[in-house]
């Protein structure tokens, strides 16, 4: 898992049936003082917990399948929204 | 999953049984601003949702074989044609 | 795995359910001499081995859901607290 | 998965058993110039399909395995004997 | 999988009950010269081929499972203790 900062929102027609209804948002990674740590990528977020701007810690792997009901083809998903690190 | 840009085709005669009649483009990992991030790598694109020159979202790991009927040798795939990243 | 240090400790109100009551921990990866090396990441411990400032062994990817009794969108735990090295 | 050039061959007569009679090649990811990117890793080749001097697409993670009949400890594996990229 | 040199051991009291009496090692990943290249790592040896000093094929990713009777929270293993690289 990493903390990462929401920096955008994906927008697309054709996709493949799995994604259909599921929001992916641009997540920017971060070191503990906020400060950009590593390559920009794409996290579902089926939880809704999160929007630009928020700081969260996101989940890769095939690890984040594990926040949806079935199966997805998706490697990246946003599990906590962050209050504060100390 | 990360964004990309699909930059070519690869042509293969000689390949393992399951990826008969499988497309394999070769990707380049894009950040939120559509520069280069990240090393080139190769994308099946089972939904033939894109071309060279198409802005992609792309899956890796075994989270890719998930677009698949069956099970197959493949840890990166095209899951989203992207029209915009707001 | 890798060798890490604790470096802090996350707070969080909204989460998905699967992580409620799970302490999830900043760390830092430090190579053999225990110099920073890599990215920060954030790991469960569910063994309650470690706290701030600790040295630790931690497995990342898939393997970290096997130290939850049940499966959990977590890709990295600690597994060890170190003594030493040698 | 990767482009790929093959440029070794791995000799070993301590190996755990799995690995028995399977055939280890010394792989250096390229990009689609053809130019070095990445570091050398250690590919199965199950297919035979390459030898020292080739081009080739290999796969990395769990979906490597799925070119073996059975399970192997093994997290890379060529899949394809490259042409050429277009 | 990559080639690796065997640079020390793990001592640890405290772990998760999943690895009393197995041995981690530190591991530095090399090139095909035995050139130092990537982070150190640790990695188990459940079949004992390796020792400080040796140079090996080990396997990363939940693959690193497979090497084990039963299921372990370990992502990298030993799998081959190398002769020679042609």
């Amino acid at each position: 898992m990493r903390l990462g900062k929401v920096i955008g929102t994906v927008w697309a027609e054709r996709k493949v049936p799995e994604l259909k209804g599921c929001r992916l948002l641009v997540v920017q990674p971060v070191n503990a003082s906020a400060k950009n740590a590593g390559k920009v990528l794409v996290a579902a977020d089926p939880a809704m917990l999160s929007g630009v701007g928020d700081k969260v810690v996101f989940v890769t792997s095939t690890d984040a399948t594990q926040v949806f009901p079935g199966i997805a083809p998706v490697n990246a998903a946003i599990v906590e929204l962050v209050d504060s690190v100390v």
